[in-house]
Formats: structure tokens, C-alpha cells, sequence
């Protein structure tokens, strides 16, 4: 138990940084009056949202943990014989305990967000540095908050039981959290940005974040609420997973390993949480390297330093902890970089696509003195084109990880093919121990968003706005790079849980239930049953195929139903601030204040209410089809859904950038600049980019894992499947 | 061979309709010398573009068939020991066949087209009646020619080489063609319109159709060489690789019961062609019966009759035909009726989302109030929620004849996945036997929106053009339910295919070449292989998964680079028209010509140089991936881009007709109508949709088929694959 309390003390060792960092945030000062009455706004706003939420998800949950809990009645798990009907009760226990982990998780980050935004503003008096400084350990709250609660609550969960499948509980319980949070948070951004935007930008005329829209303070609520909590749900749910995947696929090597010499090495099964502890440090040591940087000219320039030394600090650990602790750890090494690199290419794919020097981001902006609809076309074809870069990346990453995977798995003597699929595992971990990084510049973003916000809305000094500028643009910059981060790890964590789908199926009914001293009979029969393990899933059976066509439909409805939600929502948003520029008098000119919170309540409402439809959509389709036609279509659903999420999910999130930074090009003078035709053209294509990219998009990456949480929380009830084909 | 007599006689039959039914067409007057110069302008554009594409398409054609010739070398087929190194050059040789074949039905349909549409406008001096007449006779040139040349040129290649293999070149050359003419058309036409509509309407202001409008001719073109040419080549396609797929899968149905009883029972193998020498019949029963109906006040009405009595006739011609001839035939019917239903299914859920009745639609054009944005993520919101139902609809119509296809095998004894499949494959069948009558509606719709465009290009009187006007309208509606109905098919159609080619890897392996006498070894070893179908297809193989992978990302490649081509274009298009506006004197009064060459040419030159990319993109992929990671991986990848194009073509292709009718239900008079900002909102949604529904969305149909032919026809080149995983 030596790494498991290496493990543990990392796992506080990163919660303690984020309550550190959230008091060190705490002490900088508030700033003017003006800023802080903007401030209390926000904040106030957010956390009213976010407790309506968070009851609402709870209510689901429970509902959802009394129906896990009685499942196993369906076909329960016998050790040695006796069926074991106290399983369920463990497995929705440790749902409960993911959403409870997720929730805190997420609250603390936008607590953080919350106190750092005004913060930053205020030292943005003493320069950009100081003002990036507040931002940077800001963010870094929802970086290491994340990765450590995650890790912690996997960690207990393992020593109390000692069985990764129970932990399938702990992850669909943080998908759970994650899919409502990111869009409920979606839904309410989406719709308080399109209807600030439409009336104000467009119709008015009045600047970004003027105190004259009725809408601003929702749309900066909803930048803490959406790009803060959700995203930080959204990783929670990633690294949560990939954890669960990691352990369950371990315990199959495990076994195998144990099975060939007799030795039982649990290394194997607990790390993807020592990999998940190293990205603790290296999270210290990216987020410590980038705020030594004293001067620069581009903000990005200390944050690239920063995720450049995490790293390298991740391969440097990996190649310390992984070599000697494992028969040929240089392979498993090997495969871990190829993660790493993965990841290193998805970012530098997503600035080539989105970033504003791009030639798409040009042409795009070009487009636009054709009118809207060229616009949007053009920014759609880029979303679509740039589908095939990160996905070869994705693709190589598999390929060479598989087979330098089959290499040690025959050095070793184990079944090659898992031992190719260990090698993929260690990709995926590879690529998910810089997550703490790339978190703490996603959460930076919304913090800079809205101090840039509270500058403009308190009426700054016009120095303070313009030095809080390039920090805005920097945000947008980093938002864009997580979302190809998170779209790249959500791939391969979802496609490393349905491997685990699979091996648990087998463990299932093979009833390996006592990890520690399994009885020879069971790992016999383990071992033999992994030698059919092709035969059940071939893509030409007909249970297959349907349940492929199924899952690859659902991101495609799930994606629909966002949608809608966010355009209906706009659509009273656009009503409401139209009807107070119409009633209100004076509020045009500046006189008379507008009445924000009746646009802070349409945003909640709808959030709250039009979550639950997508959300059931996903749920409850898995769960249907698995029950219907057993575990086998459940199994092609959720690699269906994978295949077809990604590339839709990179053509909105890169899509709805490209529109984005069209229009911020065109505003910083080109095609005739502000308040030309190309400009309202541009700002129809981003409104239609904006719930692409914020709301259906990065909901994509948490339906593709959810999907698979779901099937493994629920493999007892597919195996009574009512008709197999 | 006295089914197979029979089938060439109907494929005559069908081959001699179309003629005769053309030359009745050409019988009929041709209307006022204003009417006549719209017209000529119109057919020499339209046949110059297409002598011009199809050069294109001979160059593209015979650099492939050299490469097909050669192919063979990498691993030829041995007939009893013996390589057969002629077998690339007859896959060759069936390959232009297959373009020659597929290029005459295009040609002489657009012929039809261009022939139809004055003598419409003309007709409709007599009545509504007289011009639907004259539309249906064109229309139903296309629907015979398609079909009869498909069964004319697949029965020849089977009477020459009694090989079903061989015809996969014939079915690659069709899915060229195809491709080719649906993109190449897909590019002309919706830049021409998006051109003619976003300055003409938007901008100047005048209506739609409007001599004035430098782009008027080639929108009129594009309607011929797009919807009619590309259209006809799409269900050629189709209905010549369910031909070929249901002949390969009913080749192993025959060697199986031959295996078991002794008995050669050829009919197994023809089935697919003699289902289609019904649908010829049917056809002409469809014509017919619509024709009869001489009056009606809905112009749909006719062709709903038409429509309804070819389904009948089908299903009365199929148990006739099927049930008697079969060993438990009744379940075989049961399956292809199962086809038949999901057909008419999804026509009816088509309309459902597109019609103008729909309350997407009214959704739809309401939102426009709130501007541009607001309406395209409505309509966008409705095409990804439409996914659901159609692909239900074809699921359960999979999962039907799979069962009742299983139950038909064990009473017949033979391997019983193999006797499910079959009844897929008479679903497939059953499905596409009513294509005839759909083709005839479907190429209505470009020879009524032609003849509405001479009415109002060539000054015809009010009344006249009222007359048209509801005919225009019921070509969208036809328009938009092909698309459905060939979504359904080609989705199928594709999975059909699917199977054939893990089929047709065993058949190679195993080298059963002789279908009349095959040795009883190789039979065995048939037998044997097909026990071990399912092992290299699983889904948890990584070469599955990543063939997958990259296969579900190509719809999207493909749609990006098709919807660039027209933006592009389109950008070009909207500077010339504005251009000629501003530099013409007299244009917009009327007193001037505009210069509709330069327009014709703008669409002629991109759209023959823009159909390269994504046409390459389609034909390279399958190649490159199977010569890298073999057939497997192939074989994943087209299952992949099945399952990803089908919902991503669904949601263009729909949304697409929601904001087209969303606007038409504004221009009917609600929220403002004509003028309104509304309206102009819903314009830009329109013009969103436009290469969604009529380029991208179609050309994917052609897409996932054409990567099933070019995975048979590369068999051999992926049995030397330089990877396996």
C-alpha cells in the first residue's frame, strides 16, 4: 500500500493547493466601489443559479441512485455461489459519492472564479502581470480542485472496496453531475450572450458589456456558471473516467500477470491514480513556471511556458515512476508518450484551425462581405474540414500505443491483446496527466471574461480596459484550446471505458468478484473467456449494427435538443431586452437603470428546465436499447456514439471559434470593421456558433462518457435482455 | 433461365418506355417564341455543362480502370490453384460499363428534363391537368431509364460472367458516376441560386425568376444538371448496389443450400434483378394510375394515388412472385415487405418535419422574427432532432427481417445468421422496388421549377403563372421526399454492401470462383469459414475501431470540402451578379440585358474544378486506409461512415427543407411576409440550407455507397495490407 499512500497524500497535497490558492486569491484586493457593486451581482447570481442546480441534480440523482440500487435484483453478482444482492447498494452509494465529489468540485472552482474576477480587474491597476497573476491562481483552483477531488474520491472509494467496478458507480455519478451542469451552465450562457448580443451589439448599438443591456449581468453570471462549472464538470468527468477505465483494465493485467507467474503486483490496477497524482506536481510545477515569467509582451506567452514545463515535467515523472516499476516498463512508457504527444498535437491542431492568425479564421472573415449565410457556410466547412486532423492524431495515438502495447503484453506472456489494450490505457492516462494545466488556463478564461466585463460596466479608466484586453482575447484563446484538449481526452477515455465495458462483462460472468485471492477455478475461466472476447461484438452482426446506428444518431438528437433549448431560450431573451429598450425610458441614453434580473430569471428558468430533456435523451437510450437487446448493442451504442460525437462535436466547438475570431477580426478594423455589413454578417455567424461551440459541443464530450458509465453501471440489467438477435 | 429471359424483357421493356414516353414528350407543343428562347438558352447551357462533366468524368474513369487492372496483381484470385490475373481487367471493363451506363440514364433523363420543362409551361395554357401530364412524362423518363439501364447493364454482366463479384466494377462505376455528377451538379446549381437569390432578392429586390438577374439562367441549368442529372446518378447508384450487394449475399444463400440439399437453385442468386423487373412493371402502374386522376386541387393528389398503387402493386407482384418460389417463402415476403413499409415510413416522417404543414417548419419561420441566428439554429436544431425517427424506422426494419430472415434460414437448414441476412437483403429489395415511381416525382420537381421559371423569365400571362406556381411548390415536396426515400435506400443499400463484402472476403479466401460447378472442397472450406464470420469484425479490435473512426469523420471531410466549393463559388457568383448590376446601365430597370454567360460559366468552371477534392477524398480514404491496416479496417470504415453520413445527411438535407419552407411560409404572408425582416432572416436561413440539402446532404448518399463498391473492387490490393493490428 506504499503508492496508494503516495496516492492519498498527493490527493490532499492538491486540495489543499486549491484552498491555498482560493485564500491567496482571497487577499488581493477588491477594487473600486464601482467594481464590486458590478461584482456582487455576479456573484450573487451565480451562486443563486448554482444552488437551484445543484437541487435539481440532486433530485435526479437520488431518483437515479434508488433505481441503481434495486438493478442488481435484475441479475446479481454471485461470489462463490452466493448472489450477491448488496452490490447495487454499493454502486449507488458510490453515485451518490461522484455527484456529491463532482458538485463540490465544481462549486469551489466558480467560488473561486467568482472572487478572482473582480480581483483581477483591480490589479489590473498595477499591470497586466499582476492582473494575470489573479486570473492564473484563479484558475488554477478549478485545475487542481479538480483533478484532486477526482482523485481522492476514486482513492477512498478503491480502499474501501477494492474493486474498480464498484467505482463505475463513483463515474456515472460524476457524468451525471457534469452532463446537467455543463448544460444547464450552457443553456443559461448561450442564452443571456445571443440576447445581449442580438438587441445590444446589433439592434442598439451600444458596446459588449455595456450596463445599459438588461442582459449583461446574466451573460457574465453565465461565463461563470457555463464556462467555469461546466467545464470544470466536463474534466472531472473525463479524468474520472479515464481512472475507471485505467483500473478496470488493469485488474484484467491483473489478473493475467498473476495468473502466468504467480505474482500479484496491484500496480497495475491503481496506476492511473499514481499517473493522476504525478499530474498534481506537474500541475504545480506549470502553474509555479508560468507565474515566473515577469515580463511579456503576449499574455499567452508565461501560459505556454507553463503547459511546456507541465510537459515535460509529466514525461520526465512518467519515465521515473513507470520504467522500473513494471517488466519492460519502457514500452508502457512509450505508450504514455504517445499520449502526451497526442495531446501536445490536438492543441497545437486547434490553434492552426480556430486561433486568429488563422488562414480558415481569414477566409471566414472574407466571407462575410457576401452576407450572413456565406459566412456561415464558410465557418461550417471549416468546422467540418478541420474534423480529420485531430482524429488522425487520436488515430496514431491508438495505433502506436496498441502495438508497442502487444509488444510488452508478449514479453510478459499475457494475452497480447490486452496487453496492446494496457498500452492504449497508458496512452489515455499520458494524455489526461497534463489536465491540470490545460485546466487552470480554461478556468482563466471566464475569469478574465468577466473582469474585462466588470472594467467596462463599473466605467474604468479607459488604461485599466485596454491592458484588460489582451487578457480577454487570451481567454478566448485558451477556452477554444480546452475544448479540442478536452474533446481529444473525452475520446479516448470514452474509447477506454467501453474496453472496460467489455473486460467487466466478462469478469461479470465469469464472477471474479475477490480480487485479492480469486480461486483458481474463476481465473481459469477468465482467462478462457477472454479468448472468445472478438466473437460477441463483430461490427456485421445485426445487433451490432443497430446498436452502432442507434448510438451514432444519439449525439445528433442530444446535440438537437441543446440546441433548441438555447434558440428558445434566446428567443424570449431577445423579447425581454427588446421590451425593456422599448418600455424602459431612458435606458437607451443611460438615464434609467435596466432591470437585470428579470433576464438573470429567464436564463435560469430555461436552464433548469430545458436541461432535463437532452439529459433524459442520453440516459435513458443506453439503458432502453441495452435492455431491449442486450449488453452487446449497448456496447456498439457507445462506440457509435463516440464516432460520430467527436467529429460533430470538433465541427460545432471549432466551427462556432472559427465564426468567433471571424468576427473578432473583422472588428479589429479589417473588411470595414465595426458596424460595417461584414461585421453584422460576422455577428450572425458567431451567434449561431455560440451554443455550437458552448453548449452542444463540449455537452458532446460528456454524452460519449456518460453513455459509457452507464452501460457499466447497468450490465446487470442487460444481461436479461428481452430479445437477442 | 427462364427468370432471367424474363428480366431482360422487362429491362427492354423499361429502356423502351422511357424512349417512347420521351418521344410523347416531344409530341407536345412547345409553346410562345419567348417561351422558346428561354428554353434554348436553358438546354444548351445545361447539355454544355454536362458534355463537359462527363469528359471529366471519362478522364477520372479511365485513369481508375487502369489502376483497377492492375489491381488484380496484388493478390489474384486462384481458380482451382491457378492465379487469374484477367480478373482485374473484366472488374475493369465492368467499371466503365458501370459509368457508361449510369452516364446514358443521367444524360437521357436531363434530356427529358430539358425537353419537358417549355412544353410544361405550354401545356399549362390547357390547364393544370395538361402541364402535370407533361411533367409526369418527363419525370417518369427519369424513373424508368435509371432502373431499366441499372437491370440492363447488371443482367448482361451476369449472363457474360455468371459472377456476381465482377459486377462490384460495374456497381464502383456507378457510384463514380455518381458521385461525380451529384457534386459537380450539386456545385453548379446552388451556386447559381444562392448567387441569383442573395443579390437578385436580398439586395436589388426583384423577384425570384426574374429576367433581369444575371444568374437566372444558370439557376434554371442547375436545376437540370443538380437535381435532375445528380439525382438520377444518386438512385442508379443505389438501386445497382442493392442489385449487387442482394446478388452476393444470395450467391453464398445458393452455394449454402446447395451444400445442404443438392439442389442449384439459380433463383436465389437473379432474385434482386427479377425484384426489379417488378419495379419496372410496378412503375408503369404507378404512372399510369396517377395519370387517370383527371381532376384534383391539390397537384400532389395524382401522384399520392400514383405512389400508393405502386406500393400496392409491389407488394401483390413480390408475394406472387417470391412466395411460390421459395422454400418458406412467406417469410421471405414477410421481409421484403418490411422493406416496403419502412419506405413508406419514412416518406411519411419526412413530411412530417419538411412539409409546410409542419410545426417545425411554423417553429421555424416564427423565430425569424428574432434575426438570422436565431432562425438557422432553429432549423438546424429541427434537421439533428429529425435523425431520430427515420433511423428508428430503418432499424426496426433491419431488425424484422433479420429475425424473420433467421427463421427462414433454420427451416431451410443453412447457417442461420447467413439466412437472417438474407431477409435484410429482401428488405433492401423490397424497399427499393417501389424507386421507379419515386424517381418519376422526383424528376417532376426540376422540369416544373423550369417551367415556372420560362412562365415568368418569358413575360407569360398572370393567370398562366398562377397556374404553375402550386406546381413549383409540389416539386419541393417531391424533391424533398426522394431525398428521404434515397437516404432510406442508400442507408440499406450501404449496410447490404456492407455484408456482401465480408462475404466476398471469405468467397476469396476460401476461392469459390465457379458458381455452376464448385468443387466440394472449396465448398467446405466456405462452410467453415463462415462459422468464424464474426472473430476479425469485433468492435473492441483496434483496427476496427479506428477504420471506424476515420469512417465516421469522412462524411464530414467530404460535406466540409463540398460546402466550401459551393461558398466559394457563391462568394464568386454574388461579386459577378453585383458586379454586372453596377456596371450594366439599365439592368435594374429592365432596359438592358444582363450578361447570362458569364454566370454559367462561373458555376461551370467550380463546379468542375471543385468536385475533385471531396471526390478524391471519397475514393482515396477507403484505399489508403485498407492498404494500410487491410480489410478489416476497410470494412469498419465503411460501416463508420454509414452510420455517421446517414443522421449528418439527414440533418442537411432536413434542416435545409425547414428553412426553405420556413421562408415560403413567411412569403405566404405570416410574420410580415415578402420584405419583412423576418423575411430576410428566413432568406438567410434558405440560403444556409441550400448546399446542405441539394449538394453536401445528397452526395453523402453516393458517399457511403461508393465506399462499399471501392471496398469489393479493392479486395485483393487489402489482403496485402502493410499493418495488421
Amino acid at each position: 500500500m506504499d503508492a496508494m499512500s503516495l496516492i492519498i497524500v498527493m490527493a490532499v497535497i492538491g486540495v489543499i493547493g486549491a484552498i491555498a490558492f482560493l485564500l491567496l486569491v482571497n487577499r488581493k484586493e477588491l477594487g473600486t466601489k464601482a467594481m464590486q457593486e458590478v461584482w456582487i451581482a455576479i456573484r450573487q447570481g451565480s451562486n443563486a443559479y448554482l444552488s437551484r442546480q445543484f437541487k435539481t441534480i440532486a433530485i435526479i440523482a437520488i431518483i437515479l441512485a434508488i433505481f441503481i440500487s434495486l438493478m442488481t435484483l435484475a441479475s446479481p453478482p454471485t461470489i462463490e455461489g452466493q448472489p450477491d444482492y448488496t452490490y447495487g447498494i454499493k454502486l449507488a452509494g458510490a453515485f451518490l459519492f461522484g455527484v456529491g465529489c463532482s458538485l463540490f468540485a465544481a462549486y469551489i472552482s466558480m467560488d473561486a472564479s467568482t472572487r478572482a474576477n473582480v480581483r483581477t480587474t483591480a490589479a489590473a491597476r498595477y499591470g497586466s502581470r499582476a492582473a494575470l497573476t489573479v486570473a492564473t491562481l484563479g484558475g488554477a483552483v478549478l485545475g487542481l480542485s479538480v483533478i484532486s477531488m477526482s482523485l481522492l474520491g476514486l482513492s477512498v472509494l478503491y480502499i474501501v472496496f477494492r474493486d474498480p467496478g464498484i467505482l463505475a458507480g463513483f463515474g456515472f455519478g460524476a457524468s451525471l453531475a457534469a452532463l446537467f451542469a455543463q448544460l444547464g451552465g450552457g443553456i443559461y450562457t448561450k442564452a443571456a450572450d445571443i440576447g445581449a448580443d442580438l438587441v445590444g451589439k446589433v439592434e442598439v448599438g451600444i458596446p459588449e458589456d455595456d450596463p445599459r443591456n438588461p442582459a449583461v449581468i446574466a451573460d457574465q453570471v453565465g461565463d461563470n456558471v457555463g464556462d467555469c462549472a461546466g467545464r470544470g464538470a466536463d474534466l472531472f468527468e473525463s479524468v474520472t473516467a479515464e481512472n475507471i477505465g485505467g483500473m478496470i483494465i488493469g485488474l484484467i493485467v491483473y489478473f493475467l500477470v498473476y495468473y502466468t507467474t504467480g505474482v500479484r503486483n496491484e500496480l497495475f490496477i491503481i496506476l492511473p491514480l499514481l499517473v493522476r497524482a504525478i499530474g498534481v506536481l506537474a500541475t504545480y510545477v506549470g502553474v509555479g513556471t508560468s507565474l515566473l515569467k515577469k515580463t511579456f509582451s503576449d499574455p499567452m506567452t508565461p501560459l505556454r511556458i507553463g503547459f511546456i514545463a507541465t510537459v515535460v515535467a509529466c514525461a520526465v515523472l512518467l519515465y521515473l515512476v513507470i520504467v522500473p516499476s513494471f517488466n519492460g516498463g519502457v514500452y508502457l512508457y512509450i505508450c504514455a508518450l504517445a499520449g502526451i504527444l497526442a495531446s501536445v498535437a490536438v492543441v497545437l491542431i486547434t490553434e492552426f484551425y480556430t486561433s486568429s492568425r488563422s488562414f480558415y479564421v481569414r477566409e471566414t472573415a472574407k466571407s462575410s462581405v457576401s452576407g450572413p449565410a456565406i459566412n456561415i457556410l464558410s465557418g461550417l466547412a471549416v468546422g467540418m474540414e478541420s474534423t480529420a486532423l485531430p482524429i488522425i492524431a487520436i488515430v496514431v495515438a491508438l495505433v502506436v500505443s496498441f502495438y508497442v502495447g502487444k509488444i510488452w503484453g508478449t514479453l510478459n506472456q499475457i494475452n497480447e491483446f490486452i496487453g496492446g489494450i494496457y498500452g492504449t490505457t497508458l496512452a489515455t492516462m499520458g494524455m489526461l496527466s497534463v489536465c491540470g494545466m490545460v485546466l487552470t488556463m480554461d478556468g482563466l478564461g471566464p475569469i478574465v471574461d468577466n473582469a474585462s466585463g466588470i472594467a467596462e460596466m463599473s466605467g474604468a479608466e479607459k488604461e485599466l480596459r485596454e491592458r484588460l484586453d489582451p487578457l480577454d482575447a487570451l481567454g478566448n484563446t485558451t477556452k477554444a484550446l480546452t475544448k479540442g484538449y478536452a474533446m481529444a481526452s473525452a475520446a479516448l477515455a470514452a474509447l477506454l471505458l467501453f474496453q472496460a465495458f467489455v473486460l467487466e462483462v466478462v469478469r461479470y460472468q465469469a464472477g471474479v468478484w475477490d480480487i485479492i485471492n480469486p480461486s483458481e477455478s474463476v481465473l481459469n475461466q477468465l482467462v478462457n473467456s477472454l479468448l472468445s472476447l472478438f466473437e460477441p461484438l463483430a461490427l456485421n452482426k445485426v445487433d451490432v449494427i443497430i446498436g452502432a446506428f442507434i448510438g451514432a444518431m444519439l449525439p445528433f438528437l442530444f446535440s438537437g435538443t441543446a440546441i433548441r433549448a438555447v434558440s428558445d431560450a434566446a428567443y424570449r431573451m431577445v423579447e425581454e431586452v427588446r421590451r425593456q429598450f422599448r418600455e424602459i425610458p431612458g435606458l437607451r441614453e443611460g438615464k434609467a437603470k435596466p432591470d437585470y434580473s428579470r433576464c438573470v430569471d429567464i436564463s435560469t428558468r430555461y436552464a433548469l428546465k430545458r436541461m432535463i430533456v437532452p439529459g433524459m435523451v442520453a440516459i435513458v437510450s443506453p439503458i432502453l436499447v441495452g435492455f431491449l437487446f442486450g449488453w452487446i448493442a449497448v456496447g456498439a451504442l457507445v462506440v457509435g456514439a463516440t464516432i460520430s460525437g467527436v467529429p460533430l462535436a470538433i465541427t460545432m466547438m471549432w466551427g462556432g471559434c472559427v465564426w468567433d475570431n471571424a468576427k473578432k477580426y473583422i472588428e479589429a478594423g479589417n473588411y470595414g470593421g465595426k458596424g460595417s455589413a461584414a461585421h453584422a454578417a460576422a455577428v450572425v455567424g458567431d451567434t449561431v456558433g455560440d451554443p455550437l461551440k458552448d453548449t452542444a459541443g463540449p455537452s458532446l464530450h460528456i454524452l460519449i462518457k456518460l453513455l459509457n458509465t452507464v452501460s457499466l453501471v447497468f450490465i446487470p440489467l442487460f444481461l436479461i435482455a428481452l430479445f437477442l438477435l
